[in-house]
């Protein structure tokens, strides 16, 4: 059976789970606990020497491990209906995938962190600020993209939207106020909606 | 033919033009300079609506435009010797890229604009301390992998090596010193040898 080592706080985890649930694939998941340093232990950095969570480890006598998030997304939705096989399209869910890694992500969920975990400290405030500005031209962009079709790639639920919805879907944890943003309003609603969906602390 | 819109000194950008030689493919290289905001000029944004370098606009009527470097190197590699196809090898080189985007390039990238382009201000320092730190753990992790396997994903030179050749060949404009990398120097060699190997300032 395929195995997770993850964190369910985590949207990056979160994401894993998710698409799990939509392929209707079984899985162990084993909590790994990243404010107590569970990921900087030698056993886990075997696993992953970037110390990151989440992993996911093959049904394989080599115990191979894969990690970051976005990737192993590939690899499990990988000839399934959420990974379109065209080349152009198969590009654009990657070209949405990066653009969370690099102009969402730092933004959104670490203002999230902030906010939400650490409860807006005084003296990240400053840090905070700039995170909200950046994080809402991340939002623009893709507000842009669903107004003018129903998911992130086209007609089609992809592994675009899974590592997407992960921290948008909290953004208003990281003080996100999405009321000005109908298409990722109506978007959040769309996905949600899968029959097979599963929310992040379900 | 591909038209490329790009930075000569960005490594994001020479990620495309590095792969376009090693490919043998011709293309012409619009150059954008972002200091001067021409990435973010309707024209611009009508390419990419995150207002980043590069761009790769496909040779369709419709003026399909591709961005984020990484999704545009598995576009253009795709089928090649430079992309496996097997799927867990696939899923390595994308575990690399995004390792890249979120891991290295956000420090690498970011401490050698300080220090190469801004010239080392003294209200940066602190900023750049900080990438510093963060880039030679990227830099542990890369040097882990390439003592064991001559290219980033196992025998093979794949664009998981193109990704991280572009920031770590130049990371000592970035204060990164290599010497204690001996992994990394023969990999950057072994990459800078390809026949079809161009520079970032050819």
């Amino acid at each position: 059976m395929l195995k997770v080592y993850g964190d369910y706080n985590s949207g990056n985890c979160y994401k894993i789970k998710l698409m799990l649930h939509l392929l209707g694939l079984e899985y162990q998941w084993f909590a790994v606990d990243i404010l107590k340093g569970e990921t900087e232990t030698p056993e886990f950095l075997a696993k992953n020497p970037n110390g990151k969570v989440p992993v996911l480890e093959l049904e394989l006598e080599d115990g191979t491990c894969l990690w970051e998030s976005n990737a192993i997304l590939n690899y499990l939705a990988d000839g399934s209906e959420f990974l379109p096989a065209e080349p152009r399209l198969r590009t654009q869910v990657l070209q949405w995938q990066f653009f969370e890694q690099y102009s969402h992500e730092p933004y959104i969920a670490v203002a999230r962190f902030i906010q939400f975990y650490l409860g807006l400290p005084e003296e990240r405030l400053a840090e905070y600020r700039k995170l909200q500005k950046r994080g809402y031209k991340a939002l623009d962009v893709m507000e842009q993209q669903l107004n003018r079709t129903p998911y992130l790639v086209g007609e089609q639920y992809s592994i675009a939207d899974v590592t997407l919805y992960a921290y948008t879907h909290v953004a208003d944890q990281g003080g996100f106020d999405l009321s000005s943003y109908p298409g990722i309003q109506a978007w959040l609603a769309r996905v949600a909606s899968h029959p097979r969906h599963v929310g992040m602390l379900d």
